[in-house]
This record gives structure tokens, sequence and C-alpha cells, in this order.
């Protein structure tokens, strides 16, 4: 006579757990088997109306949810080694759970993340994904945000400002109107919102070669200026170069967005990194092997001052607020 | 310029987040070293108005949620190692954050479990703690659900169903009228709900002495049902020799709560475990020494029949429900 957790559990999420760790999901816990490495720990939480849209699907919800967190363990150099669900759902529905744990399911194949264990609970609130992922490094070689040095090169992978204003299409804001005859930049965007991309390819790379990295969850110039507290230096970024997709920068050049929404609006999930000026070659080498896009934005200075963005005319753009913060 | 979530964690959860692994929060991981041992994982969340009160002070909610994850973890036989925490809020309240991350503190320190790392995440929904606890035991001991045989003597700690009446009164039931004149026991019951008490001074008992073992949170009738059906047995329980204080027994016998309550109301957190008879003594022995009382309450049986519960002249007790499920 197994409970409706249990049948949950059993019906949706023990197909996905196939890892021996995880005992098919039938114990209170799981194991992860030492290897020598160390374990890399991260968490992220995406809340309904806050994190994604009532209306995404759920294999999207799914896949943001684990993959805002493939995304920090890449950005520490770590390679996925597993993660564990809490699910908070305000009913059962069949086919939303369907579709949430194909996504999940598909996801954690394909990136070699197996799910290890997790909770489920009602809440009369928002549907809330909470996951803990796993990570391996050899011993001590896990990449602070706090090492960055001056002199290095600060670079970012893919393109800044597709999920911003990927949420502001789906929001109904003034970027749906401006692409309104653009359908395939309009859904490139908001993929970009719904689906991340970790760059978990590019995990060894920045292990051997930068010096500080995170990922950009919160915005470039907010996420800049914390890995830049946090290695106690300052930085100069050439705006002109930060690396924006073609609907970004018709956007920007029809005046439909200014560069503050690109550079402080979030959901990027993308490696900001610095890379000493001697490792930097190697590094863009070993990236293009990887197939992974990256670009040099600027470079880090000696100082506690917030990082500045120059126009391409050298002057400051002052930027009201850095990033997006929930409180 | 930190946001507002880096105030709220360099203000509240700083200060407890002392392990080196955690990185004084300043980083987007946390890292668990090497040991040879397999690390346990568990991961558990309590909603408000689900599993706690919106009036429980903040300090039990923080006690709550670490609790039924150290719980997992002594049943398991695992050695606590760390966690990380989700919280998500509706609002920043200094008054509610600071009870909660002292009562967190507190217990973090008493239970030698570091606070890792974490995600603050705002929610217009109920207050949710997520936590992801870690512990430790010697490669392949982890204590399974999995592995009772018929013959084993059936044990729990502590005693069982005060935390359901204590919820019961919170909410104002029967029981809260029943004990109106006996403040002792209503503060106990209370108690008993909104701070589990995690057996973790048995887990190197359990590790070494029983075949199965797991907590008890849902209910023990249901939760023994689970274990059952993970390792293939049944069970016959005596249900006179169930452990229960003394305001449970008192009500029982006033006829204010009927067994059922008792055994199918969840919240216990207490440890059930199978011991082979043969070192039922020395388990005892060592329970003692650790200062946890154990009883045992019944045998594990060959058969797939649900657990059966009999009363004091041996007649079975039918019980219409197993346990607490939130679908």
């Amino acid at each position: 006579m197994p409970s409706g957790e249990d049948s949950l559990i059993a019906r949706y999420f023990r197909p996905i757990a196939t890892d021996p760790g995880a005992f098919g999901l039938m114990d209170d816990a799981a194991i992860l088997k030492f290897s020598g490495d160390d374990l890399v720990v991260t968490t992220d939480a995406i809340v309904e109306g806050v994190h994604f849209l009532p209306d995404d699907p759920a294999d999207t919800v799914a896949r943001k949810a684990l993959r805002v967190n493939l995304s920090d363990l890449a950005a520490k150099g770590a390679t996925s080694a597993g993660f564990v669900l809490t699910l908070a759902l305000r009913a059962l529905d069949d086919g939303w759970l369907t579709s949430f744990a194909r996504g999940l399911g598909e996801d954690a194949g394909h990136f070699g993340c197996p799910l290890l264990g997790g909770d489920t609970v009602s809440t009369p609130g928002p549907l809330t994904v909470s996951i803990t992922a796993f990570g391996r490094v050899p011993a001590g070689r896990m990449v602070p945000r706090s090492r960055a040095k001056p002199g290095d090169r600060i670079v970012v992978t893919g393109t800044i400002g597709d999920a911003a204003l990927g949420l502001d299409i789906l929001k109904g804001g003034t970027v749906a109107g401006a692409l309104a005859d653009d359908p395939a930049a309009t859904a490139m965007l908001v993929e970009r919102y719904r689906v991340p991309q970790p760059r978990d390819a590019l995990a060894l790379a920045v292990r051997e070669h930068a010096s500080a990295a995170m990922d950009v969850s919160d915005g470039l110039a907010g996420d800049l200026a914390k890995l830049c507290v946090a290695s106690s230096v300052s930085a100069v970024i050439d705006a002109e170069s930060i690396p924006r997709s073609s609907a970004v920068r018709g956007l920007v050049k029809r005046g439909i967005v200014g560069i503050e929404a690109v550079v402080s609006g979030g959901d990027d999930y993308e490696i900001l990194c610095t890379i000493p000026e001697n490792r930097f070659e190697v590094f863009a080498q070993a990236a293009g092997v990887a197939g992974v896009a990256v670009c040099s934005i600027g470079t880090v200075i000696a100082g506690t001052a917030v990082p500045r963005f120059l126009d391409g005319t050298g002057r400051e753009i002052v930027l009201q607020r850095l990033s997006h913060s929930h409180f």
C-alpha cells in the first residue's frame, strides 16, 4: 500500500535513477563513492513565477533546474557526478510530471549526471524545483572566484543578454513587439531563457587555465563585480566586445534595449573567467576543440573599484544596476 | 555593491559557515574532501503550513529542517559531514532571519554538521526550507532498508506518537482540549513536533548491528511497511510494546486518541531498525552507552503481507491508514 509520494517516485523518477548509488530511489539516502577527487557541491532552486513562468513547458522547467546547476559545476572546472532533486508540487498532474521527468531524464543522460535521490513535498504555493548537484575535480583543483590577478584577460562564453530579452518577450515587453515579424529570433531568445546551455565541454580548459571563474546567472556586470570583490581586484570591460547574438545586436542598434538590459539582465548561464595573458592562446585553442565560443572582453586591473564598462569611444557607461536581485 | 541576496548571506549565514570547504559562502560551490569513506547524501524539505506552522518560532523551523536530515543520516549509520541549504523566502524579515540563523548555527555546531553552501530565492508562496545533508560511512557500510531477514527483531528508538499529537495541539484539535490542564505534557508534545531529536548517537550501533534501518517520518506503520517491501519480508508488531510517552499513554487510555493516531501519525524522526536476534543484546548495550532508549516491538517474518499490529490479546488491529501522505 504505497503512499502517493512513493507511487509518484516509482512512476516518474525511478526509471531515470539508474546509478547504483541511487538504490532505485528505494532507500532514504544515496551513495557517492569517493574517488580520490574533491567533491564539488552546488545547489540552486528555481521558483515558478520567479525563475520560470507558469506557461513554460514542464520539460524545459526540468532542464533549466538541472542546467543552472551544471553551469555552476562547469564554471568550477568540475565533471558532473550526479544530483538530488526536491520537487515542491501543488498537485499531481500526470501530463506535467511525465513531461518533467522526460526532460530531466534526457538531460541527466546527455550530461552524464544521474539522478541519485530526492524529496517530493506538497505546497500550496508556486512550484519549486531545488537541485543539489555534485561534481568532481582532482584534489585542490576547484576553480575559485578569488584568484583573478591584475593583467588577466576577462573571458565569457557564448553570447550575453539573450535570456533576459527572452524573458521580456514571454512577459509581453517591448522586445516582443519589436520582434513581432521575426519569429526565428523570438524563438531563439525564448529558448535561451527557458533552456540554458551549460558549458560543461569547457570545464577541463577552465580548470587547466583559468585563475578564477564563475557562471553568469544574475547579470554579467553584477557577477563580474562579485568575482572582483572575491579576488580583491577591479576590471575594465570593452562593452563593444561583449559577445551578443545578432538578435540582441539588432535590438540594441534599433534602440529597443540599452546595453544595461544586456549586461545586467541575468539568466545567461555562461562562464565568466579570468585567464592569465600567457595562457590565453592555449585556452582559446582548447575552447575551439571543445566547441565552445569564448570571447575576451576586458582586463583585470588592480584596485577595488566596481568594474568599469567602456563604450566604443572609451567613455564609461554608467549602469544604474549591475544585476538582477530577487530581494 | 552587493545584491540583497549577498548581503543576506553575509549577514546571517557566513558566520555559521566555518568549514574550510564552505569558502565563507563566497564561492559558487563547496568542497567535500576525499576521506576514503562513502558519502551518504539525503535531502528533505519542509514547507510552511505542511511540515511546520506559520506560528512556529524561526529557530525551531531551522532546527527541524536540519534535524529531519540528520535523522536520515543516523538511520543509515552515517556520521554527519555537512549540509547545503536552499531557503525560499517571501520577504526579508530581520528578526525572523536572525532567529533562524541562530537556531541553525547552534544545531550545526551541536551535531557537527557545518553549513557548506546554499541558495536563497524569493517566492510568493509559503516559506520552504530545503536541505541536502552529507554523511560518511566506511565504504559499503551504509545501512539499507533492504536487508531485514525473518527472525530479526524490530526495534524503535525513543517514543512514538508524540509529534503527531503535538501537531494536533497546535491545530487546536481534541488533544489540546484534553490536555488543557496539563501544560507540561502540552509543551512536551509540541516540542516533539517542532524540534525532532535525531538519534545521531546511535548511528555507530546501527551500522554495526542493524540488518536494515530507516527513520520514522511518515508514521511507524507506513514506514515499517516500506522497509518490509524493500526487504521482501513481512512483520508482526506487538502494539502494546510500542514505546510511548506517559502523555500519549494517558491520552490513549482515556480514549482521546486511538492507536492509529500513534502509529500512523508521522513526524516522529525516530530510528526503525531490524536487529538479528543474536546481535540484540550487544546492540541494546551499545544503545545504553549511547544514551538512546531502544525498544523491541516485534519480529520480521517471511512473506509479503502488510505488517500486522496485534493488541494485548493477540488480535489484529485494523489500521485505516498506515501513514501520512501529502498526496
